[in-house]
């Protein structure tokens, strides 16, 4: 199935126009592929040049001059995919890319699959699996905290711990096993203690890397924030104002616009996402009474809930003990009173002095809660700065890795199970045979992580969701 | 206010996320520039290596590593600017696009402007004005034909031509010019048959190139094609199916998507433009018993204008005098039958023979109309071959330069008039110091095309054009 002796071709610059794309081409005939649709002007083949070289020319087949081109030579095993690769530089029209794309299958090239030159990089050795896979996050990364995870785990990150830990438990696996081939002769070729030092360091290992995970996600997906409160406090109208609010760094380049279906913002290098934000924007009967079974569904889906009171409406101010009652012991609340404007602290409101609504009210307007006006856009600063406080991402993330690919975490946590049960099996004596099992298991969880994978639907699964030409 | 001595920098690649994008960086602090940021795993200098090679290193801005990248060197002159530059192949997320960036303008460089890689192309002398202009239009190609136009100018087209021409015609200019300086004298250093016959030779040359340039605008903005006919014959219905029937060779890449304002399919390697199609699609009333000034205005501006008739409705067959008595001899009629499935070749529809309607249907059912059904899709082939046919883009475009700037068309022309009033003044005996302000302002005309420009305003205009990175 998965087939190492194509030579593969595809676009690896964003789709569209610009100044220039580069398409390029990996594998056994890449050379030959483009010695010939390439003339240069001195006759030299690119199949002749060092490695590392550009080389201009012009792009030829069928006798149509496609493009003055430049192309740059990599042998293997020096380039991305450790196979012979080059790389035309063309100008950027949609026209000349696919011209070149359809030269290049002409010659003896084929489509590259998604992720098909990341795939060859791993599968040639140039990179582990888990490094492979931080190469896309790398490329969707959008924040400061995304790339910072990416590029770490590009860069080798927990690969190395974890296949080292993995060599000594595999070194036990042997051991044990070949124990039960000797079972009638009461040998212990694994040391019992030794064995189970190494197994609660690889349990200390994997407990912080999967606790890492909340982080982890929260960066590579976005905090998930819900706004909720009574019809008409202004929910919409706040979400907006953040939206518009956002100093998005990257705000000015097409195709990073926020999502299609939740709206995202990037406040100090950090994603949120509004949960079902779709609903709050475009409806206004969400929320009636907080009693609704969805706003609690929702709710329960985020980090941060923010709790949005009508500084006019006190009789809104009753639900923040309903919200509280909701909410887990993981979940943040932020109570928001908007229209603040409108607040006058000698002012409770027109509200009876004698009922439960008052001391809310006085609640409010405290510091506990964040006073805006989300129409007219003041006050969204500390808004802004208290959910970066409230998503617990370190402005500085420091040097611990941290677990942002969600089949690493369910890897991470299935040999963690395998390991505490092999420790609780040596602890009270269980069978050999079941101990040698969950050892066995959890290497292979944890080989799975850095790529020691047999199976290639897998493989196929991880690299279809990158992009074509990486 | 053309400043050559700074150090740009821009994002070269299509805007947006891709496997990889290209941050080029050109002028005499290049490489000093990419010195502060690239750091190669074996430390050398970017500054230090051979023109055309690549180099893989970390950027490094501010003590945080943003990305693994390819830096490719180019020396000056051996490069697209003329000047030293690195282009900086890294992942294409938009957050590092960004980065690199941001590093490049800490370290000294400064944003490029629209087209600035290129105008300094032109202004170290890499090209003339007319092959940088053409730089443009090749990235922006998006048919062969318009591909087939600018590739050729870009390779020089008429250019050298040009060149040659105007150099000696300038000589002429300064023969006629000392003439002056000696006029008590009475001599003739100018061969005034010898400039006759230049004259004439300029003026064919420039004959054919601005005929040339109804194809050549045709090509680059689309052949405009007006669909009119009396309300619900389906004009709206034959748009859409003619756009749904596109097979368009970028149709699977983002930003090559259709003008927003005017819908354009591609047929045979060639654009069409439709006139006004909003209109047409979105509302009923445009054209109400064909008496509308706006249609008639409409169809002024089309190269080709389909008149679209009801088979089921002969009423409207009546039309067809009127559109044809509105049409200027350049103009393209196609008249279109639609709903022809409903037509019966034994029937006219129950109109009386006696009525003038009665011939036209006839007609309309004959060979010289085109009959088909924009709702089931069917004979919509037939109309499409016709519009090529009627484009009068010839399938190959040969080896003719093909004017397609409106800059240089209208230089052309303007030149072309002088030309014709030096000739003239040449024959009847005009005073020199007139013939000689003639063949001057050609030369001057001629100059502004392959680039003679004193005014860096033309120029600014001229570039600022393009997309940045370019």
């Amino acid at each position: 199935m998965i087939d190492l002796s194509s030579t593969i071709a595809a676009i690896s610059t964003p789709a569209g126009v610009g100044g220039i794309a580069v398409v390029r081409i990996s594998g056994a005939q890449a050379f030959d592929v483009c010695d010939k649709i390439f003339a240069s002007p001195t006759g030299k083949k690119l199949s002749e040049q060092k490695t590392a070289t550009a080389h201009f020319g012009k792009i030829i087949f069928e006798n149509t001059t496609i493009d003055e081109v430049l192309a740059t030579v990599f042998r293997a095993p020096h380039s991305f995919t450790g196979e012979d690769t080059v790389e035309i530089s063309c100008h950027g029209s949609t026209y000349i890319q696919q011209q070149i794309l359809q030269a290049l299958m002409g010659s003896g090239a084929s489509m590259a699959q998604p992720g098909e030159f990341t795939m060859r990089a791993f599968l040639n050795g140039k990179m582990d699996l888990a490094q492979a896979e931080a190469v896309a996050d790398l490329i969707a990364s959008s924040t400061r905290a995304m790339h910072r995870v990416a590029m770490q785990q590009m860069r080798g990150g927990y690969s190395n711990d974890i296949r080292a830990l993995r060599d000594k438990l595999l070194h036990f696996a042997s051991m044990l096993e070949l124990e039960l081939d000797f079972t009638d002769e009461d040998v212990e070729f694994a040391n019992r203690d030794e064995l189970k030092n190494l197994l609660r360091e690889i349990l200390r290992v994997i407990e912080k890397l999967t606790a890492s995970f909340s982080v982890g996600n929260a960066i590579k997906k976005g905090v998930p924030v819900a706004i909720v409160g009574a019809p008409n406090v202004g929910k919409s109208t706040l979400l907006n104002a953040l939206l518009n609010d956002e100093k998005a760094i990257v705000s000015d380049i097409e195709g990073t616009t926020r999502d299609a279906i939740e709206d995202t913002i990037t406040l100090g290098g950090v994603l949120f996402r509004f949960i079902d934000t779709a609903g709050i924007r475009h409806s206004t009967d969400v929320v009636e009474n907080l009693g609704i079974e969805r706003t609690f569904e929702k709710m329960s889906k985020a980090a941060i809930v923010i709790l949005l009171l009508d500084a006019t409406r006190p009789e809104t101010f009753g639900s923040l003990e309903k919200i509280q009652a909701q909410l887990s012991a993981e979940q943040q609340l932020v109570v928001v009173v908007n229209k603040s404007d409108a607040l006058n602290n000698s002012c409770h409101c027109g509200l009876d002095p004698q009922s439960p609504d008052f001391e809310i009210a006085g609640q409010a307007r405290n510091d506990s809660g964040i006073k805006l006006s989300a129409k007219n856009k003041t006050g969204l600063q500390e808004l802004e700065q208290k959910l970066l406080e409230c998503a617990s991402i370190p402005n500085s993330l420091g040097s611990d890795s941290i677990v942002s690919n969600a089949r690493h975490y369910e890897a991470f946590s299935h040999a963690q199970q395998s390991i505490e049960r092999a420790l609780e099996g040596l602890n009270t004596g269980l069978s050999e045979e079941l101990v040698a099992f969950e050892i066995r298991e959890a290497t292979r969880l944890l080989g799975s992580i850095v790529g020691d994978i047999s199976d290639n639907d897998i493989l196929g699964n991880i690299f279809e969701k990158f992009c074509v030409g990486k």
